[in-house]
């Protein structure tokens, strides 16, 4: 399984479960479901082991209606060394339930940095995820052991090109001498690595991160990316909706996934339904809606 | 202790033991000596426990001569939930020893995940470390959870501005319209970060990381960034010699530290010496060449 291709594992997987929703597993001790939370404040130990008990349940309320999680590894790794083995069994029960799972760590590092990162996030037997996003800022020599990764392990890699917050133009949007900003050079390089690294639906291992809430920049990675899988957060709590994402889906019903992670995993405590109700009502939910927008 | 400046720690270390050196801790189980390496087949636990014994070997070894170590987050990493049980180990271990602890772990991301980070390095009781690199990209909101640290608990950071490595031109060499680099611009603004965190010693917590490999580069950061710590990767393996940065030195004794990784932890694969023995040779050796090219 882990050897075919990144890209098409996924397209696969949108095309049989009519998704393109992958859902952010970010398990804040202090923000879990009370039954969870009774033993939070006895250590790391007892947080991680609710953080997963926490991460468990949402994989069995949404594996219907996503095609992939995404676990952010900061909320791990604030619970040291216990959070890292509470986020390998998450990883491995996301999976189990026929899940893609993208670590979302922006590692990027040099030489045999980078390629230790690789090796901890994709090259396992079975590795602890199927794709890694990466940040961009060292160059290519720090992403060609995840594009390795991509070759020999069927991994895939998103790239961050354009985020989602404010202060992410202080850098992304400055203006380059030939016309173009930070983020279209970046994207442009994003499309190099990957260009030989396509799948059988035509979509590379290589994908790239764009901020939903940018909807003129989501189209435009569009024309400058064709044939990347566009990773895009920003829906839901920090205020983009699925509308204005729709551009992303030209090249194929694949081609775009759209993060949602507050919006689906908190939803209980908007709503005061029990917690895995309330995420699999919300996952539902947007994974009708973007398949609507993204008129596959 | 953890509530004093880190630059002013580091300061009083640099000035108490005539070094600006750092070790960089890159524990590869493969690279080993044999008498730890034996039981490095056996799993990642017992991978994990001999890069810990080798870790705090070498902290013994070159704790005379350094005032830092920079152990490498990624090759514990590798190692999963056990590997890093083992950092957390030998970060306690250095500080134990006296030695300020700079995870290299080259973080950034945005919001509650950055706070994440924040929690995760530099703030438990103790910390796992005084300093932690961090990537700029994600621009000034990735690192506000980090500056408040930094404010709040005597952490420092290190940013990534302009790296050793060659692929790292790709984005941080291109030229903006306003005639600077990306590189030059992202100096300025770390200089703008750490404006109002500066110590006793009128040094910031908010450091620059800026590759030895470019000689001409580290002159041209010392003057945008005349307040800052210039941590200065690539000497030794990487082919940068402590003439290449001595103008690095200019803000102070403690305005620079020169990191060396691999020609100090495995200069018994080269010399032949016992290993711990070896590392202490060298770090003494660069420590005190590092000191007179300072020209404090």
């Amino acid at each position: 399984m882990a050897t075919t291709h990144f890209a098409d594992r996924l397209a696969d997987a949108v095309e049989r479960k009519r998704s393109q929703l992958v859902v952010g597993l970010d398990p804040l001790p202090d923000h879990l479901p009370v039954e969870l939370r009774g033993e939070v404040h006895t250590g790391r130990e007892e947080a991680a082991a609710a953080c997963e008990r926490f991460c468990r349940g949402l994989v069995d309320a949404v594996a219907p209606y996503v095609v992939a999680v995404k676990p952010q590894v900061a909320f791990f790794e604030a619970l040291g060394a216990d959070g890292i083995r509470a986020l390998e069994d998450v990883c491995a029960y996301s999976r189990a339930a026929g899940l893609q799972v993208i670590a979302d760590g922006k590692r990027g590092d040099i030489g045999s940095t980078a390629r230790a990162y690789a090796t901890a996030f994709l090259e396992g037997d079975p590795p602890l995820a199927d794709a890694l996003t990466v940040n961009p800022y060292l160059g290519r020599d720090s992403i060609e052991p995840f594009l390795a990764a991509c070759r020999r392990h069927g991994a895939g890699i998103f790239c961050v090109v354009k985020t989602s917050n404010a202060g992410g133009a202080e850098i992304q949007d400055l203006a380059l001498t030939d016309g173009k900003t930070v983020w279209q050079h970046v994207a442009r390089l994003v499309q190099e690595w990957g260009e030989d690294l396509l799948g059988e639906h035509g979509l590379s291992a290589v994908g790239a991160v764009i901020g939903a809430t940018h909807p003129r920049a989501v189209g435009e990675a569009r024309r400058l990316l064709p044939r990347s899988i566009l990773l895009l957060p920003g829906v839901g709590a920090q205020g983009a909706t699925p509308a204005d994402v729709a551009r992303a889906f030209t090249s194929g019903p694949a081609s775009a996934l759209v993060n949602v992670s507050r919006d689906v995993i908190y939803a209980f405590r908007v709503s005061g339904m029990e917690w895995r109700s309330a995420a699999a009502a919300e996952a539902s939910r947007y994974a009708r809606e973007v398949w609507s927008v993204s008129g596959w």
